[in-house]
């Protein structure tokens, strides 16, 4: 059995246990996540109390356990790890993930042995290590989950993640926008496992189109590079590096023990590689929604539609710092248009353009602007708070039903941006949102992210020889 | 009575009469946003049936109040207005907003000409016109609002917007993070009023003390540069310049038929009379929560705290970024800190520094940390959905807790970050943002955003000859 096939265990095991399943403990919710995950295969809690743990019998040992254990889970103390990696080994557990802290992280000397000492006794019994200091796998094809509200479906988005708390905000807030998952690892110190060998799996992992990835510091330079030329040349990567300032990295370095590495460096391998570098945890998912949902553009000319002349002044002026046009509409088109509209609706009949409140005008306009030739993506722009009265509700709905069946009907590529910062609009916000995700469109919080993420996304096509553009 | 002198009435009229209030129209939604904002004074509806609304007996016409009338907002159709300006001067009406749209951002003759007439009759009445195509007037000492959700309690800060979407979005983004307003108006096409006559206005106002503004373009370059520069000279102003690029400056001209000028002009004016010059509505918001509730800071020297590494590191990358330090702990301070900690803790000794879950250490630790005397401002980094499990609002209370306590005992500047983008997670946030807000603490969603602003807040005291910065 060769490494890459025990790390395969920690995303498909048949059998999980999980040490250190104390009341009120980590190993508890890691259970609790666990069983509200859908895991299949048998799950072992250990306690030297033992007794019972959310109905499940608790083994005082791993060595108790009767029957194979395929993945540890480790929230044990520190100073207790040596003896449960050399059970692990002893027990022909393929695969450990250490949630426990206290390692090379914290510099000390101790810290330090103590992490190479189990990466010692792992290696000579044959089992592979995540992290320490991490979160370990989300597996959801395989009801592998460290958090209850995770997505029980998987999808095609790989997350390479060497933060545990950046793990669990990037794979809600991708979530929330309709991304779903094949394999998500949080890999902490990275003792063992590391980003490439994530790479090299995930290049070969027919359930993966894509990776995301957030990396504080690498330790193997030339294998870094080798493992993401060959990944970058199969899937779209696409990278966030922490630790890009000096500063940043003196916080790496007590986060995940990591050496950062210059910036200037990491900004040109990315690129020679044709790997997306983005700055936040919020453009990391703008561009896997944006490769996951949006049809490549053949061109950068914007059909915008939306409501307010304000918020389309402002998003105007997004579009065009990210070298975006919105072609004025024709003046045969501009007749068609009208011959829907009252005269006295007073809608602003330019692009972008407003939408009203009648449900088959709206979709009239709509319809025949997004079908000129001359646009080659659709931007619906639902600016939320801009609405005085108690029609908002009604108007953005109505909205979105135009957006969906034009969409349904043409096959202009289609972008989505509902702009809100407003917590008492949050519950229809989100239903929205939801409304535009099941309907496979990519959703975006402000026209700024959209372009950026847009832009950069015909980049990457451009540099990879897709579709000639217009324009 | 001069012109300033009736463009008073508009904040503070003795009575009001809206004009349009039929069933479902925008008058009968000014009226009711009126009745429920507390104005004291009377309220006319007018509409030519007559009859009653929301329990106010309905004139057929201004003509047929038997009181003074001050201010009328208007909402009939745009061919009817000029009829409505005649009966306003006979009836010394002080001034009228007109919600009404169709004229001069139409870009048709009929447009500009409708609106030329009726300039020039309330001109000849001596009627002053608010808009055509805006909002209106928000004033709440007088109880006046257009929007029933707009705070009724005032506050300092003032807002000159040219678009009514973004005046609604801006005044409820500032008052979610506990921003309270002197006066605000959307005053759309500036038929009359304009941008020049408010910063006058507002420069003498003694209830304002900072004033915002978002404009599309100006008519009289002159009179804007010497009204905006007595302005800034006395109060801080900051401006959102809306059609900033070419594109942009067309959807401004069909919007509020503003001619939008050279962007360069813009930047070099601005810059010269000391206004902070932001890029979207969010920004603003920062710049205004920014003036309102931070202390300034002597220097660059952050003190962070906060909880999870990966978020640590990139909230360090986002202070780097905008030339802000976190000096290291020294080691007397971290000796000091370490006594209060469980050596288990696990927690990272650094700045940034994590608090745990326990009160009273992380009370101490946060105490001696902030107090120390080689750091120039606090910014707590309360990062939303990074946990894993049900002990995040524990968390997050406790963290407020320690963050308030030690932001009352001691004189250091201090802001907060909540970074949320989460909707299942909403409540809480909005729970935690008003405990924030009511203790006086500026609030961000984002460190980057934070470390932006008061950026440019202590470059605007260091150019004002502020308090003389360390480092």
């Amino acid at each position: 059995m060769n490494r890459t096939t025990r790390l395969n265990a920690a995303f498909n095991p048949s059998s999980v246990a999980i040490a250190g399943v104390g009341p009120v403990t980590a190993g508890k919710w890691y259970l609790d996540s666990l069983l509200s995950s859908g895991f299949k295969g048998p799950i072992y809690p250990i306690h030297p109390n033992g007794g019972e743990a959310s109905g499940l019998k608790v083994y005082a040992s791993i060595r108790d356990i009767p029957g194979l254990v395929d993945y540890v889970i480790c929230c044990i103390p520190a100073r207790l790890v040596p003896q449960l990696i050399r059970d692990c080994a002893e027990k022909g557990v393929k695969v450990v993930s250490l949630f426990t802290s206290g390692f090379s992280e914290t510099g000390t000397d101790e810290g330090k042995r103590l992490e190479a000492k189990i990466v010692r006794l792992a290696g000579a019994g044959g089992t592979r290590l995540i992290g320490p200091n991490c979160m370990g796998v989300y597996s959801p094809s395989s009801g592998l989950s460290f958090v209850s509200d995770f997505p029980r479906e998987a999808g095609g988005v790989a997350l390479v993640c060497q933060s545990g708390g950046n793990t669990i905000y990037f794979v809600r807030l991708a979530a929330e926008r309709g991304i779903r998952f094949s394999k998500v690892i949080s890999y902490g110190n990275a003792c063992d496992v590391n980003e490439s060998d994530m790479f090299e799996y995930l290049a070969e992992d027919a359930e993966t189109d894509l990776v995301a990835a957030y990396i504080e510091g690498v330790k193997d330079g030339g294998r870094f590079l080798r493992t993401l030329a060959g990944l970058a040349s199969r899937k779209p990567v696409m990278v966030l590096k922490g630790g890009s300032t000096g500063l940043g990295a003196r916080t790496a370095a007590s986060h995940s023990g990591s050496l950062s590495g210059s910036d200037a460096v990491w900004t040109s391998l990315l690129q020679q590689n044709g790997v997306i570098r983005v700055h936040t945890l919020e453009e990391l998912v703008d561009m896997v929604v944006t490769f996951r949902f949006l049809r490549l553009p053949r061109g950068r000319r914007i059909a915008m539609v939306g409501g307010g002349g304000g918020a389309s002044v402002l998003a105007t002026d997004a579009c065009a710092a990210s070298g975006f046009a919105l072609p004025a509409i024709p003046p045969a088109l501009a007749e068609r248009i009208r011959g829907f509209l009252d005269s006295d609706a007073g809608l602003i009949l330019t692009n972008p353009i407003e939408l009203n409140m009648f449900p088959e005008v709206t979709y009239n306009i709509a319809r025949n602007f997004i079908a000129g030739e001359m646009f080659d993506l659709m931007l619906a722009n639902c600016v939320f708070g801009q609405h005085p009265w108690p029609v908002f509700d009604i108007w953005s709905d109505l909205f979105c039903d135009t957006i969906l069946k034009v969409h349904h009907e043409t096959d202009k590529p289609a972008a989505v941006v509902l702009d809100s910062d407003l917590s008492n609009q949050e519950g229809h916000f989100a239903a929205l949102r939801q409304r535009y995700c099941a309907a496979g469109l990519p959703v975006y919080y402000s026209t700024a992210n959209a372009c950026k993420a847009v832009d950069r996304f015909i980049g990457y096509h451009k540099r990879a020889g897709g579709p000639k553009q217009t324009e």
